[in-house]
Parts: C-alpha cells; sequence; structure tokens
C-alpha cells in the first residue's frame, strides 16, 4: 500500500569534484540537490510511497534547478516555498584509500530555508494529508527560528496522530564547543514526540548524557538503548555499526529496539563508491520496513541491505527499487543482469 | 602465420552509462559496436591473423558508424551486407559491489541481421577465401530464418573443409519458457558439424539434457564432456569454470578436452574492470592456440590469461596483443612499464 | 490561473551526438526524452499550468529513467502507463552551416507506446480531471490501433465540453508513398473534433487537397485557412511561416485565425541553437495566450516570441519562463542579465 | 620595461554552465575564480608586468583552490590573506541570441573578502613594492568595512606618489533603490584621489548627478566627461561606448581624455564568445599604454583591441599577449597560424 | 567504378583544444590522425574508392593508434611500415573571430616516416596495385631522404602508366629564409611528373618565379596558369581563390584549367567550423571529378562542394558523401532532415 | 621555516588517457606537466617552502601552458628559460589488475631543456638564492650537455655551502645496453657532491657494482649502503621497499641511514590510484623531515605518509599539505570530513 510521506529540511546543492582530483586540479564540478529530508523523501518514492518535502528554495534559477532536480528524483513540490536568494552549498572531494573524502560547507545559515519567515509553512494543513512525517537532528543545529518551526510541526503531528520519525544524526561542527549541552534540551523534547527513532549508544552517551560501564560497543548498545526508549517513551529506535576496514570495504550491521526486544540484521560487508546519504538509506528502510509490517527481522535485513546498496549509488539520494534491496538481502553479489 | 577467420553474427549497439550512475541519473551515453562475432574477429585480428564478419547492419547514419567502428577494430567488411534500417541495441549500466551490472535489450528481433533476405549471403563462396567459421548459440536463439542461414553457412563450411568452431553461448531469457527443449535440436544439428566446442557441463545438462550423479563441479564436467565430444564426435571441447569473490575479483579456470585427454589451466584471480566479453577473449585464445600449434597446455593457459586480461579492457571486444597475453601469462601483476 | 493540460502521445529517445561530429566520428551521445506531448506538457507547466500526458513506455529501467527526465520537465505522471520493452527513439546529428542537421528513426513502430492494448487509458476518467487536450498528426501516422485511440480520446473530450487542441504536422516519410490520400481522411475527423488547430497552407493543400490560384505564400494563406476554417468548423486555426538564411538564422511569423479575422505577428529573426521542438513552443504560446484570454494580437507575438527563445534551448522540450518569453516580446536582444 | 602594479578587490567563483544549457537542465559546472582585480592582474601580467592582487580568502580548500588559480593567472599571492570560511560566487548561464546570459550572484556579503578584519591589510608596506593601484566601483558598493580599506588604501597611494586608477563599474543592482544617491560621496571621494579614471558618460550623469542637455551619446560624452576631469581633478579618463548588433556581434569604440584632449578608437566589430571581463581587458589596455608612453592614438586602439580580444577569450580574464594584441590592432581578422 | 588510390605522406597526431580555450588554460586535448595524404585517401575512401596510404608509423602504441584510426576512416594499411618510435604533432588552439586559430608543430623532423630508411618502400610492387597517386609540397619540404622517395615515387608511377597528383601546398615556414629558390627545383622536378596539379597564381609567381603585370587576383590566375601548363605539360591544373569575411564565413571559388580551357565554379559562402583539411577535400573532388569524368563544370562544382561541405566537418578529414556533396552542390542550406 | 629549495631538471608534459582506454580507443588525453623537479618542487611548495625550477622550456604556447602549469603548482619561474620549440612528452595509458600502466616516451632527447645552450644558467646567481639543490639520475642519462650543466650546477652548490640532493633513479631504458658501465663515472661524480641520496641496494648493487653474498633484500640493504656512505663520503642515504599485492594494494616501508645508523619506517599498505611521482613525495618527505629538523624516525615515518598519499593523488606531483601526510601518518584510514 502507497503511503504518504512529508520530510522538513533544508536542500542542499552538492558540488562534487568529478573522479578523484581535488578542487586545486579540478576545472569543472558536478552539482545535485540533497539533503537529509531529500535523501528520506527519494529513498520512499522509489520503494513505491507518495512523497513531499517541507523545505524553502531561493526564488532565482539556482532555486529553479533544485526544484527540477526533486520532481527528478520523484519528490512532489506542493510544500516547497520560494523565498529569498541563497541556498546552502556543500563542495564534495573524493577520497581513495589513505585519503579521506573531504566536505567543505558554504553559506549554510544564510540560506532561504534557514532565513525563511518563521510562520511560511502551514503545518496543520500539511499533517492533514500525510501519515508519516521525517524530521534531522542536523535541522536541529541551525537556529532559533528553524528550530521553532521544527518543534512546531513534530507537536502538530503529534496532534493530528501522525507517526513521527526522528534522526539524531548530532554533527560536531555544527554544534561547536559544548555543543552537547547546547544540543540536549532541543533533543529531548524531539525525543519526548517521536515514534521511531534513528541514534545509537554514542547519541545516548554524548547527546543524552546517559552512562554505562561496558567498553563493548554492542554492550553499550543494548545497555543504553533501553534506557533511551524508556525514558523518552519510543516505541522504536533502530541504528547501525559501521566498521571501516583498510581495503576500501565497510561492514554494517543493523539493529532495530522495539517491544523491549532487540533484532540484529546479518552484517554485511561491501566496497564503498558513494558514503554519503547511505545513513538515510537505512532509516527510510526501517520506515518502509514498519509501514509494509514486516517483522522486526525482515526490516532491519532490508534496512541494511538498502544502506548497503546506498553505498553504490552515485550521489546522496537513494534510488534502489524494492526488489533491488530485496535481491541483496537474498543473494549477496551477482554477475551480470541480462 | 597469418589466418584468415570469418565470424556470423549480430552486431550490436552497446549503449553505456559511463562511470557507474544508472540510466534515470545521467544524460550521456558512450557507443560502441559488439556482438559474439564481433569480439571475436576483433581478438584474433589483434592476434595477426586477417578476420571478417558475415553479418548485415542497416543502410543509414547508424550503420555506417558500425562499419567505421568495425575498421578500427581491424575486422575487414566486404561480408558485411547493408539493408534495413534497424540495429540491435543493449543499454549498459555498471554494477559496482553489491549492486551487479545490468543490461537491457532493446529492438533485437527487428534489426537488419534478424531480418535479412535468406539469401542474402553466398557462403560458398565465404568459404573459399576462410580458414575458419565461428558461430554462436546467440544467433541460433533469434529467429527460423537466421536459425537456416547459420546452418546453411556451417555446412557450406563443412563441405569446404573448413574448421568449424561453436560457442554454446545459451541465454535463457532469449529462449524463454521450456527453452533448452526448444533450443536442443538446434544445437545438437550445430554441434555435429563443429570441430572446436565451447561449453560446460552446464551445457550438457540443460541444453543437452545429459545427466551425471556427481554434485561436484568439475567432476560433472570431466563425467559429462567426454560424453558431448562422444555422442556429437567433436575433436576439441573447451570451456572455462568462473568463481565470483565479495571483493570484486574474479577467478577463472580454464579447460581443453582433446585427445580424449583433459587439460586444465591454472587458475587465475584477477580485478574486473568489464565483465563483457571476457567468454569470448578466452574462445579466442583456445583458437589461437589451435592455429599456432600450441601444447595443449600452453592453449588453456593463454586462452585463460587472454580471458583475465579481456577483463581490464573497456568494451565488449579484446584487442590485447599476444605480448600482452604472454606477460600476464609468464608473470602475472607488474609495475608500471616503461 | 492554473489550468489542467493533457497530451496524448508518444514519448521518444531523442540519442544526439554532442557539439557538430557525426556519429561515425564519435564516442558519446546525449540523451533527452522528448515527442510532441512531452513538448506541449513542459512548455505549459513552465507557463504555470498543471500538466500531464497519456502515454505508454516501458516497464525497465528505460522507461525508468524516461519518467524521472519527465518529472524533471515539470510533467506529472499518473496516467502514464508501463508495459513492454521497447521505446522509440532518434538519432540526432547536429548540422552546420551548409551541413544540415541529420535525424535517425529507429525502433518506433515496435515502441510500448505503438504497441499497448487498445484500451488500456480510461478516457473518460482522463476527461474529467483537465480541461485542454493535445492531440497531434504525427500520432495519427503510426498504427490502426493508436488512431483509434486517438480519435476515442478526442471523442470522449468533445463529450466532456473539454478543448481540443490538434496540430496537423504532417511528416511524409511517416505516411510513404499516396500519404497524403491515406492520411486525409484521418485528418478531417480530427479537424471536425478540435476547437484550436495547428497548421498553414500546405496542409490545406496537400492533405485536405484544397485549391487556390495564388501564387504567393501568404495570399494561399489567407485563401485556404479560412476555407479550412469553415469547412471543419474550427474556432481557431494557428500557424507560422518559416524563412531560412545563410548566415544561420531564421524569420518566424505567426498568425492566428479566429472569428473570421487574421492576426499577424511581427516577423522575428534569430539565431538557432537547437531547431527541434520549436513549433511545440509557438503551439503552447497560442494555448496559454487563449487560457489567459490575450488579444489575438498579443497571442500571435507571444507564440512567436515563444517559438524564436525556444530555437535557443537546447533539447527538444520549451523550457523558458513567461517573464522570459515577455522579455524577448517586448525587447529583443539584450546584454548580459546581472 | 616591467612594472609592478597591485589591485584592491574580492576574489569570486564562477560557476558557469558548459554550453549553453540552463542551470535547471545541467548538470556540471565549470569552474575558475575572477572578479575585476583578479582580471586587471591578469592582463597586466600577460602584458608583462609583475601583478600582485591586495585580498582575502577563505582558508579552506576552496581559498586554496583560488590562489593555485590566481597563480595560474601569473598573479602573485603574498598579500592575499587567508581568513574566514567563504567566498564570493556567480552562476552564469550562456545566453544564445534573443536569450541574454544570466548571472546569479551568491553568498558575496558573507565573503571572506567582504568580512575580513578592517586592518587585516598593511597599505603602507604595500605602496612601497608597486607602481600602480587599481580600485573599482564594485568594491565601493559591498560595506562600509570595505569601503573604509579601499579609501584607506587610495589615500596611501598617494600619500606615497603612486597612481591611482579607479573603475567607476556602477551596478544598479548591487546599490539597491536611490543607489546614485548613496553611491555619490563614495564616488566622489575616491574620483579625487585617482589619476586615471575609466568610466562615460552615464557615470558622470547619473552617478555623479551631472548634466546636458545634449540627446546624442557622443555629444553627452564630450560635454560631460571634461567637466568630470575638471572637477575632481583627474588626468586621464577613459572609457568606450558599446553597440549591440542582431547577429551576435558587438561594436565597441574607446575614447581617452587627456591634456584636454579627446581620442578616439577606430571602431572594431567582433564575433562574442565570452562577454565578461572584457572592460577590464580594455582598462588594462590603457593602463599599458600608459606605462609604455604610448601615443594616445595608440593607446585607445591597443585597449580597444584588447577589449575585442578579451570576448574571444573564455572566462573572465583577460591573458593576451602584446603580439596577440597589436595584431589585431594592426590587421583585423586572419587566417590559421601555422 | 570503384578505383585504387594510393598517396604517399606523413601521419601526423593532431592535438586539439576542445572548444575555444587556449593551451594554457585547458587540461584535455581531443587527439585524431591526419596529414594531406591521409585527408585525400579518407575523402576518396568515403567517395567510393579503395585508398591506401604509404607511410611509415611508430612501432608503439601511438603508431598502434594511428592505424587504428586510419582503419576507421576507411583507409587500408598494408604500405604503411611500422619503424622508430616517434611521430609528427601539432597542437592546435581553435581561433573565434578577431582570434586566429594557432597551430604549433612539434617533433616532425624526427617522425619515423622523416627518418625512415630511404629503401623501405617498394614502389613499383605499389604502383601495380592503383591507379592514380597522390603526392603533396609538404612532404617535399621535409628531408632530403623523403624528397627521393617521393621522386623515385613519382617516376615508377609515371613508367607504371599511373596518373600523378601533385599538390603544390607551399609552407613558407617549413622551407624558411630564401625557400622559393631552395623549393623551385623540386617543386619543377614534380610538376614535369604530374598529370593533375594543384595550385593557383601565387604558386606560379613565388614558388616557379613567373612573372605577370597584372594586379587583378583572377587575370593573374589566367595569365600565369596556362604558362604552368605549357612549360611542364600538366595535362590539368586546378585550384581556389578564397575570401575571408568578417562575420566568420568564407567564399570559396574553384577553377579547373584542361584542354587550354578555364572552368570556373560557382562561388560559395559558408561558415566555418573547421578550417584545416578543407583544401584536401577540394582535391578528393576533382580527382573523384575526373575518375567519375564528370563535365568540366560538374567537376569544379562537385569539387568546391566539397571543399565547402568539409569546413562544417570536425576534424582535417574529409568524410562526405557523394550524396552529401551533390546535395549542397544543389541546393545550399537545408533544414532539418528526418 | 620556510626554506629556499631549487631542482634541476626537464619539465616533461604528461598525456594521460583518461580512466582505463588504450590509446587505439580513446580520442582526449588529458595534459599536466611533470618531472622529477617539478614533483620536488611542487611537494616541498606545498608543505611551506619557497621553491623554483631550474629548467628550459619552448618559446611557444606549449611553452606558456607548461609556465602557467608550473605556477599553478606553486613553483616560481625566475630561473626558466625559453628557447626552442620542442617539450619532451610521455603518453600514460593507465593499467588496471593484471594489465599494468603504460608509458610511451616521446621526443625526449630533441627537448628545449635537453637542446639548450650549455652556458644558458647562471649557476652562481641561483646558488645565492637557495638553500637546497636537487639533482636526478634521470637528467644524468639525457646527453653530454646537460649532464655537464648538472654537475657543473652541482659543484657551484658545494662551493656555496648548499646542501645537495641526488636521487639516483637509474632507468634502464634510457642508458641502454651495458647502462650501468656507462653510468657509474657520472653517478660516482654526483655522489661525491651529495648531502642526501635516494637510493636503495639495488643502485648499490647495479650502478656502483657493489657486491654483498646477502640473497635477502632487507640484508643487502643493510649491508651495502653502509660502504655507498662510507665511499662516497654522504651524510644521509634514504630510500623505499616497495612490495606489490594482487588486490591492487602496494605496501611500502622507508629507510635512512644517517649518523651510521638506520632507521625504518613502519611499513605502510595502500591502494594505488597513481603511481607515477610517488618516488618524489617520498624523496620530498625526507628533505622536509631534515629541514624541519625531525628525528629521524619521524622523517622516515613522515616520508613514508608522504609517498602512500601520493598514490592517492591524482597527476605526478605530489601537493599534500603537512596535516594531511601527518594525519595519515597518525591515523591510517578515516571516514568522510566535514
Amino acid at each position: 500500500m502507497r503511503r504518504r510521506i512529508a520530510a522538513f529540511g533544508e536542500v542542499m546543492m552538492r558540488l562534487e569534484v568529478p573522479g578523484h582530483q581535488l578542487l586545486s586540479q579540478a576545472s569543472n564540478l558536478n552539482y545535485s540537490f540533497s539533503g537529509t529530508g531529500v535523501n528520506i523523501t527519494t529513498a520512499l518514492a522509489h520503494l513505491g510511497h507518495q512523497t513531499q518535502l517541507v523545505s524553502t528554495l531561493p526564488d532565482n534559477p539556482v532555486g529553479d534547478a533544485a526544484i527540477s532536480y526533486l520532481h527528478k528524483l520523484g519528490i512532489q513540490s506542493p510544500t516547497i516555498h520560494r523565498s529569498g536568494h541563497s541556498i546552502g552549498m556543500y563542495f564534495l572531494e573524493n577520497g581513495f584509500g589513505v585519503r579521506p573524502s573531504r566536505v567543505t560547507y558554504m553559506n549554510r545559515l544564510a540560506s532561504s530555508f534557514n532565513t525563511a519567515n518563521k510562520s511560511i509553512y502551514d503545518f496543520h494543513q500539511i499533517c492533514k494529508q500525510v501519515d508519516i512525517v521525517h524530521f534531522c537532528g542536523i535541522t536541529l543545529a541551525m537556529n532559533e527560528s528553524v528550530r521553532q518551526q521544527m518543534k512546531t510541526f513534530a507537536k502538530a503531528a503529534k496532534t493530528n496522530g501522525i507517526t513521527v520519525v526522528f534522526d539524531c544524526n548530532y554533527r560536531p561542527s555544527l554544534w561547536g564547543k559544548g555543543g552537547y549541552e547546547k544540543a540536549r534540551p532541543h533533543y529531548e523534547e524531539m525525543l519526548r514526540l517521536s515514534d521511531i527513532v534513528l541514534m545509537n549508544e554514542k547519541d545516548a552517551y554524548y547527546t543524552l548524557g546517559m552512562n554505562t560501564e561496558e567498553t563493548d560497543r554492542k554492550k553499550q548498545l543494548t545497555t543504553l538503548i533501553p534506557m533511551v526508549a524508556e525514558t523518552y517513551h519510543i516505541p522504536i529506535i533502530a541504528g547501525t555499526h559501521r566498521t571501516l576496514h583498510t581495503d576500501q570495504t565497510h561492514t554494517l550491521q543493523g539493529f532495530m529496539y522495539k517491544n523491549q526486544t532487540f533484532t540484529f540484521s546479518k552484517p554485511i560487508s561491501f566496497s564503498v563508491l558513494d558514503r554519503i546519504g547511505s545513513g538515510d538509506a537505512y532509516a527510510s528502510g526501517i520506515i518502509h520496513g514498519e509501514l509494509k509490517e514486516y517483522t522486526s527481522e525482515q526490516t532491519v535485513n532490508f534496512a541494511v541491505s538498502a544502506g548497503a546498496l546506498a553505498h553504490t549509488i552515485i550521489g546522496d539520494s537513494p534510488i534502489s527499487l524494492e526488489k533491488d534491496i530485496i535481491r541483496v538481502m537474498e543473494s549477496g553479489i551477482g554477475d551480470v543482469e541480462r
């Protein structure tokens, strides 16, 4: 069954140096438009749902290009406002082996989204048209105005009985020094409004200030996540553990905590083509599994396969179909498909 | 000594999404022209032989482009007819890691080759000018008219004392449901006319309906291939076993059954850049080994090295020189050649 | 006011050699998706209307790419069916000076659109959701099944009181020898159902078999078009006269015949970057003028400016905004806009 | 003789859609770094002088890329400071015929240059190392801090007996409504400090508020420019008149007012490849002519030829050599140079 | 009727900066292989003849690439020798408007062709297999060894009754100071061996030292060319007059002097995309006209149309078909061909 | 502290087939300019030093492009002379897996550098302006004139008390048969003048003719290097051992012999993107370590990390910053840096 999903968040312009040159070597850039909200609504549109973004884009040719691009990704645009002249951007220099990928942000706080009039969105109207709303901790880090919009939207969702998904996604560089303390009350407010939360033990430890004496990552997880669920009354918490290997491959294992029970996916190892956006693919897999009423085991394995596959897709936004994800979940690596 | 080789088969237009994007992401395509017959005649031209293709191409700018491309590959074109307006095509989206490459065929049955007038080729004339003719099971799957042309050509070759090479190359999607039964009589007819056959135990089992109680792949091979050779009076049967690994490498082992004796190559492992056409490189290696009167051991090792090298060449058609193949056969991986 | 417009027609894959090489020289192609219906719905979406295409696309990655591309162009897709495996294509080699552009069609009659099940579309349902439907003579040339679908759709539109637009667009190569006689009854049937027709005196003369003793192109026009309007009870007929110059520029003059009165646009001269699709830009301008209740003079000048601007846009589908077209209409050539 | 020239101004990142697509169509951008000061110092470096830029660039990979690019242009960087995280940018969509080029600015006021600490530059030290300093009216439009830096620098130059060049370059969009009145005092202050000024009658009329009853452009020029020279005690005033033609060519005529005498160049007509930066090429030609002690006639003809040639160079920054400019000045259009 | 044509000459590697950047701006180059002999044999192959080049290429991957490229152009390679390690190259920076195209030669005298062993070619054997041989004055300028090869070949052709074509093609930069005097005896020797000569009045005046008091270009031509024909006993002399215009177009008029009669083509004007190689297209047109026994009028008009069309083809080597040239000859500019 | 470094050597034009095609498949090339001296001065400029190249470039557009490129790399050009018309070049076809990269040199001995007038450089003047001079064994292989220049420069450096660095870099193909004997006296002369030498046991064995009975590579190293240091009175000798693996990774271990003591780096393994120039990165790391007075352990680990990182940078010339190298030295592989 096709469901209606909205996401709230900024649209970023990704400016990627093609291949493996640095910005100081190259002379052209590939551009696309992304952001957590964009990625989630793209992924779920490709899984068969009707999705829309709640955002603001500049009223100029760059904004026009962004809208066209979102349409291409399968996202609908009735709740995208157009005002201001500025868009957040990031430059991406692809890493290779011992040289990590490098992201340089530019112009983020001055963007149309982050400077939009506080009452530009009619959240109650939107809540009448959707089944799920997705929020992200990155938006929480922007400024007070956007934070207020986000909380107002989440409360409207709660009031209208709509499922609230919240991805903690704490980015240290956005909060600066003493960031965890600044961030904590906002995170706590969002967690209390949420039905599905994406996080792992590090969020519990750093952002929420919870403690455990365990030193093993998995034990920390199984100790802290139930505490979070109980404290903030969260029905579902899901996340991943990632391991980097020296041969340019990663291993990912997903988990879901629901009904006081942990379910872990099979660990999956894979080569990495485009690292960015894979966390959003995992989150979309969890949401899709819940919408389709998969078992927990099916859901985490589907989500982790969606995450693995997203590492093989150029661009931030996951565009794999359900059948592609299920093929990976069931068969792993395959020869040419003719 | 330079020999003259003809191949009979369709020229396909390969439309490849550059890099690793999907068709729904990209906006340009690399194109080239290939097909089993093209690949075999290209490979053997680069090994020093004089080769020509027996085929039909549309009489329009696409056909002109195909002819130019075949010339570039070193193939001669006196027996390529020009009629009709259509060429078979396939779109290729390159896979990465857990995402397999994807081939989408288009317009195949309507192509100039597959709709050419039955008596367009003067096979007896051609047979006077060549030493070897190569056929492929893919052509056998097209339609009755092409099948008839192929059998007529093979019989003419037999009559003229020319070596007939046949690559079984069974493609399930081309024959559809119940395909093995439909295909069997045509395969049997070709096998009886052949001097060198490319196949492995799966062809014996599925296409020819032979049985063995062995479960190990290699034992199945050593049981079934002699049965095939005996049943259809085939002097030489050769083929490979391929193993896929999770780190984007493959292992290939070649075999040749000749004079009631099996010869196996050393297994060779390698990274894969372009998977398509590597089977034809192996077949070309076997043909070249026989033409040069290599020992069986030299022939299978040369052929499997040619196959490995073909995985490192962009495009379907193998263009490695004899000295390059021998370097791989003798030395494996090397540092920069200055 | 935003209106709802549907167009019925095939989606073609355009495979363009970049720059000015020939197919036999180049090795890559730019691809996009177009067609008269695509162009009209794109142009009108960019003029602020809600548009959708009624068509069929193959159920494979090529069809997926086409859908994404149509979304990017601003077209909605609820009435695009997915079946079959084939899409119509054309190769485009850009001309230069004395060398004309060259179009090579491939695979058109075998396309999913042209082989779709006759009753695949629910035309009455569609007619409840739109204000205008657009048809084109190219579709009329395909085969009997598509012709029937088109006439059924036009009749349903008539029944539902929806404005029918018909662009004669006679292509000699599609109808073959004796084509005018074959085409005439089908054209006449469509003309009788139409409210706005795109054509000029050549269509009246050749396709409808009407006569005049005038030898001047403009006099032929003013003699024959009123005859057409009267004979087939057509409220509005519009079209253009084009003149090619030796310095790579064209001159275009538009006309509209409405309420028994001719209105001519100012002639406009311009350099040509991409010739294809400019007629559809003109038609869209006429439709938009009527929807906005422009005066006839405003409408033809707007339409001819839209047509001129379309020659400066890469790709078949016009994407200029209303303000851009009005700027050309009012100011002609301008310096850099900062 | 090689002279030392400094320019004060912002480095902008130019993000150009390659070819003639719009931002909403394309997926990649060519990037380079420019700005009036960059263009002037590039042009004069290619004419044999030693040049340096006085500016501030962000301390991140984008700033690194800008520095590398300036070095490539032949500019020296000892007086370029590194601080902040932001660079001014503009997107360029190339026009064609009736469709003008379109520039979309982004992030300008937040740039490292425009937010740099007021006392970051040691202007007196710089003045000891150069013969000429160049300023531009665009910088004057930014903010009060940058304006102060600019005036301080100009006064230091005056104090040190260095030639001050000022290009009026009034951009309406940067000053907004009532801009001329806001700008006037700042312009007047700069004019009083200047030895060579680039402007024409429009600057006198609009920015300086001077009047004449003449209606002909050239008569306005010859009336107003002497008034400006006298009022502000400016030894040399130079500028151009540009005419756009419908066949994508422009005509340019230069003038210089020196020693109470006007000298006009021959008018020169040319096709336009890249419009941006050509005014800076003209200014560089005037400066070079003065440095080389050309006659006024030689200087304006050299400058207008430099301007014409700059329209044929991709990118904002002029890189023609003296011999190339002299060839145009003397011979006009030529056949292939072998 | 298909004829056999050989050309003697160097294969050059063309390294072209794509678009309109200079070498100091760009970072990639398009490469192809050309030369007068390559161009002539390419053009005549596309006009239906069997052609081969007599030349020497290095025995390394660059030579392999050249051979593949010549095959793609339709040239046969049995008389191309492989020795040495070096190829002549030229860099091409495309001009625009007032900026002329710029060619930078590199490595020419050290090339495999120019250093090949004197007796590497079996000219008498070649002469048994062809109907026409083509030579060019550029080869004459290289060194004494190549000059000797050329004269030996021409004499062998004469002996074998083969038609000798000689294109004067005097390049001042190759002969240096006092070049005309150095070149004259070599030119005279070739002219006496020739049946068809490409030249105009400038060659007669400068290279052959003939005089006339006429000042008009055409009168000089009609005075001097008959003197040349008579002096050296040349049956056919043909050539062109070219005029450059300021709007990036050229006008070309061809002539042929045969049986003591001048025939002039209609002058043809056209836009120029790629200037290089157009003279060879004209020469090929003359040769083809003679082979097909056209009237003189047909021949010069065909040749000048071939020349015009060659300006619209990327690359040095003309690849237009006979039908394309005839279309230009008969119709001039046309709209899209579908 | 910023030091001044000069390098003496040829600038080569690198012409690289993009991606993984062969020269016979592709149609465009990426170009850049490199050479050992270029690489060393680039690397040290990026590590914060002031560097210049002592070389000669042709006085034409190719030379202009080379100068611009060197500036972009951060190299200063006051000691680069301009004369002649020719530059050394090499074509690079990137290998993949079992297919090694292939370098084809062209035009090397005829280059402006290798044919420059013997007394073109004022070495004593240069020696007054720098702290270190770098030489390379490749230059020693060119011709007697260049060898003389190199030795003169080295002696001038010695006289002026400047540190002399010499990289043995013996290339068998440049010296030909019996090369070691020819090369030995020249190497010995350079070694006696050197303060820092880059080499390993193979140089001692082959080039210097020293012997050991050890068979293990490391033992040979620790036996022979002290002999070299003692024989030629060399304060510091450094080098690496490289191991190639079948999975496209390499392992590198660096060593430094100083004060009669060996220091070995940790072995570092990494994936290889661009093999060429990594040895120069290692040498630069050694020089930088000495200049910064690192401990021997810090120096070799820094140098081997610089070498590893250089394998991940496109192009020959290392452009990593000190902080990037230290990050690899301390942390190895990392996730995206935001």
